[in-house]
């Protein structure tokens, strides 16, 4: 269990993910076809999918699901930091926060920092890392003009060194 | 702004959705192909992808990337719900836990309950309304045999009859 995600030997391990260490998440361009086609298959609301609608209402355009922009965090997560770490599956998200409309074409930045850690007392070799998330989209400089998403949340990630048994 | 997220007219208000109120969101069937192209996508670890590994693994096959469950709650709450009621964007998540793995062939029963709603202060003639979710896996008598993922979270809801101003 020391592989990382990609599934070769890990270089992060628990003990790596110290407190307010931060990580680059780089940066991801929103495509507005697979944005609608995630809305089509898992959100398939007027205001996701309805181009006409959603130009005429208040949202003034279709909007993504707060579900495709999470999983555009995943993904970036997974790219630099879980494909070179010795994690495991989540518990679970504390908090998720979808702050702002997220649009076809838009550019988001994602950081991530370390919260705190601690070994888990239900799984031995393991300890428990409380993380949180960040995107914000870029304006035409590139600089952060809004946060769009935050997030809380817990994840496993294997000791380098447990500790033996009694 | 009054219609459902078909775009239809609503039939379901803010008003409608009181404390202790439950919907059945119904049973959705895990496609083991569809599992595995979302996670290539958007979370390609390897207990999500390469089911050789997974089968080896403490895992003992491959299981859903947690934002793919949770994005077929998505789906069924639209479904049941959404299509219906006259709802908006959602601010986000307070709470998503990931109970147990989840695997292709898996049969998910999805319950929705309506915790507490209040009129929002922010959005004028709307409310904000707490629910929870909870999926179960069902047996093969189709009887829940264990919780997979538990949420808790706050939408946006039109009022049928919002109090005149001032």
């Amino acid at each position: 269990m020391n592989r990382s995600g990609t599934g070769a030997p890990a270089e992060l391990f628990f003990e790596d993910l110290t407190p307010g260490r931060a990580f680059d998440l780089g940066t991801t361009v929103v495509d507005g076809r697979e944005m609608v086609e995630f809305a089509r298959r898992f959100d398939p609301q007027w205001y996701h999918v309805d181009e006409e609608l959603a130009r005429r209402s208040h949202h003034g355009g279709l909007i993504a699901s707060g579900f495709f922009t999470v999983s555009l965090f995943m993904r970036a997560y997974v790219d630099h930091v879980l494909a070179r770490a010795a994690g495991d599956a989540s518990p679970g998200l504390e908090e998720l926060r979808w702050l702002a409309p997220v649009r076809a074409g838009d550019r988001l930045a994602t950081r991530l920092t370390v919260l705190g850690s601690k070994p888990s007392t239900a799984r031995p070799g393991f300890g428990t890392v409380t993380l949180t998330a960040s995107m914000d989209r870029l304006d035409d400089q590139g600089q952060p003009e809004r946060e769009v998403l935050r997030t809380r949340f817990r994840g496993w990630f294997v000791m380098r060194d447990p500790a033996l048994p009694g």
